[in-house]
């Protein structure tokens, strides 16, 4: 752990935080929530279990850069305020944390404020934090790609051969990105079981959930322009969990030659917080030593990867509590997110404020570090147990999917909170 | 052709409409466009060589659907029009007729309303004419994948054994999705020129365009609940043409196993009209006979192909004028709208006001109706000869790709404009 940024979080908040909370004053993750009393979407950030909503206190934004630019925490998502870029960020995480301080009596002192701009969190209603324009999903786990491409094409075939010169992604759907606690229904779709006989039309039989992170980008560039390397961490504005539901047996049908579609589309789940990149630095662990060495357009030398430990528990009847199936780690990625962004725009693309890139499955190399249930089965040989003598090999109705992950600073954590969604029994036929 | 709208046309409009014009009072087109002394992007529909600016004439939009919804028609894009659904849609199409035609005074008679309402097409900017949120682009052209198939796994194996069961598709990028005329730039990317030496960064070689055309949905549907092919019309707004530019030799190097990335993203240009379903209507042909038959969430009965010739020209330096190099038809696409609609949404995935779906490439059987450089010069074992001994495999800087199409009626066209773009050289590197 780097301590460069400690000496700002002396200071305590003058709301109480536990030393479990995700969200200290450390942390400072921007959501957008709603509550019963005012169902208007607004921008906030928690702190402990409340919410300082940032429309209530837009005015105190005094530095430089925002001063002119207040309204962008008046507005129903994060997109403005994320196309800001980071010298916004930076001046908006000062602000907040001197308003939350310990001592700072603006609002510490001031009930009628305090009143009107704190919200617990057990009263608001969480949203999509962005208006997703576009959404992006990597495939950058060494593990997870080695462990399908085993499965699927045998050991010696296991990696393409481009898999360790590009980061290998594709186009995701970005309608039906959908924040944490949103049901998921079992899809119905075309599946061949049977390689022998026809396809059928037929509720999904293995549905799959990935554990996956994904960062938000800030500010748009043109099309034509791409992103060189050096720039390339200015787009990067912070990270969620990222649930990419997936149903293998449509995919598996489905994907040659032009990739997944069906078999992905129906949901993918994110968490409310956006966790900043500012909050993160104090995790930057060593980047995965790549060999070869990628082209220089791909080329960082300083360390982007980010020691994040994560968790899915899976939570379903014949369960008193939710039991962990897999503990894993964000610095399992091979490819770090600024040669995804820098690869991504090499060609000229362009990105908006709050496009969703996804890290792909992230599975380390023990067993129980596998980030989805096709690994943790090992395609449906291997059963998991949970407990109470209640197993799975893939996702049945009712079971309830909960992934969570954490920094671990001094006494004190930076976590994303949960991103959870409930699988619901597929539409009849 | 299906005459059964012509007694709607007998009149012709008062605005004078050329019989070689695409844009008769029988199609009626709808626009975003801008003017130099009013940059407000804004709705229009197209007759003859002039544009009807909807924005100022919105308050006569009087039927029962649209009174109360006239400010779709200030909107800076189509969406929330789109959004309204097919009884919104025949009435302003009933509406505009009627505004338009040469037996009504409303408009034909009041000079200051025309002055305000009637834009020459020569002094407007066209734009997207919607807010693209996902863009899909399918692969229904069987003429297209047995020609990449037989190139790129030869005769035996060059239609994947899901392609004639599904239409098959994938996600693509909205954000670099373009109106005609915007120019695009070569991109640069990784290719593996040579299997046995390193993966180089280069200036693409192999920039393709690809014949396309593409739907644009309407009325958004909900996460969860598919669109069953009895009400996937319901939410087929208009088609425009499309050009899917390509980088074959980034593609390739890419696209196993997650399918098209960077070899597409670069630049999507589409044609500023969107042509509506209800226009086309008298120009429905037969569907393409299916064998095997689809499965039942996939079959219609009703034909829902349609007559629409395509052309591709390319101008360049050497040549006096815009040499064609492909002709083909929209009907020689194997799947329907109507089944890659039900298929795309089958799962539960939502679609929204204006998400663009792409037809994939236009084949048809004949040399001369393949819709892209990679089947006309077949893979570059090819010469394509333009006009005076100019000739070319792929495209080279400079050339722009003119495409066109239009359906003929009984002494009038109904048509979609162009699609043009320029290619620019790639960044210096």
């Amino acid at each position: 752990m780097n301590n460069s940024e400690s000496s700002n979080f002396d200071k305590m908040s003058f709301i109480p935080v536990s030393p479990e909370s995700h969200f200290p004053i450390q942390n400072l993750p921007y959501g957008v929530f709603s509550t019963a009393d005012n169902p208007q979407q607004r921008i906030g950030v928690a702190i402990g279990d409340q919410i300082l909503d940032l429309g209530v206190v837009k005015s105190l934004f005094e530095g430089p850069v925002l001063r002119n630019q207040q309204n962008v925490f008046a507005e129903s998502a994060l997109n403005a305020f994320m196309g800001l870029g980071r010298a916004a960020w930076s001046e908006a995480r000062q602000t907040i944390q001197n308003l939350l301080s310990a001592d700072t009596p603006t609002l510490r002192d001031n009930a009628s404020l305090r009143e009107r701009a704190i919200v617990p969190q057990s009263s608001a209603t969480m949203h999509v934090p962005a208006r997703i324009g576009d959404y992006t999903d990597f495939y950058s786990s060494k593990n997870h790609a080695f462990n399908v491409g085993v499965m699927f094409r045998g050991k010696d075939n296991a990696l393409m051969p481009n898999w360790t010169h590009i980061p290998v992604g594709y186009h995701g759907r970005a309608s039906s990105v959908v924040v944490s606690g949103t049901p998921i229904r079992r899809p119905n779709g075309q599946t061949r079981p049977d390689e022998t006989q026809p396809p059928v039309f037929t509720a999904c039989k293995l549905f799959d959930f990935e554990l996956e992170m994904a960062f938000l980008t800030g500010p748009a560039t043109k099309l034509g322009e791409p992103i060189p390397m050096d720039k390339v961490e200015d787009h990067i504005f912070g990270m969620v969990l990222m649930n990419d539901w997936s149903a293998r047996d449509i995919q598996k049908w489905e994907y040659v030659p032009l990739g997944p579609f069906l078999g992905k589309n129906f949901g993918t789940t994110v968490s409310p917080w956006v966790v900043t990149m500012d909050a993160l630095k104090p995790f930057v662990t060593k980047n995965m030593p790549q060999d070869p060495k990628p082209l220089p357009y791909l080329t960082h030398e300083d360390d982007y990867n980010f020691d994040i430990s994560l968790e899915v528990a899976i939570m379903c009847d014949g369960l008193s509590s939710p039991a962990t199936i897999c503990r894993s780690n964000f610095s399992n990625m091979y490819w770090t997110m600024k040669q995804q962004l820098a690869h991504h725009t090499v060609t000229g693309c362009n990105i908006n404020p709050g496009d969703l890139m996804g890290s792909g499955t992230i599975s380390g190399e023990m067993e129980d570090s596998f980030g989805s249930m096709l690994e943790l089965c090992w395609k449906g040989t291997k059963t998991i147990e949970l407990e109470n003598g209640v197993t799975r090999k893939f996702l049945k109705d009712g079971d309830e999917v909960i992934m969570t992950g954490f920094c671990n600073g001094n006494g004190y954590k930076v976590g994303f909170g949960t991103c959870v969604g409930k699988v619901l029994p597929a539409l009849p036929m």
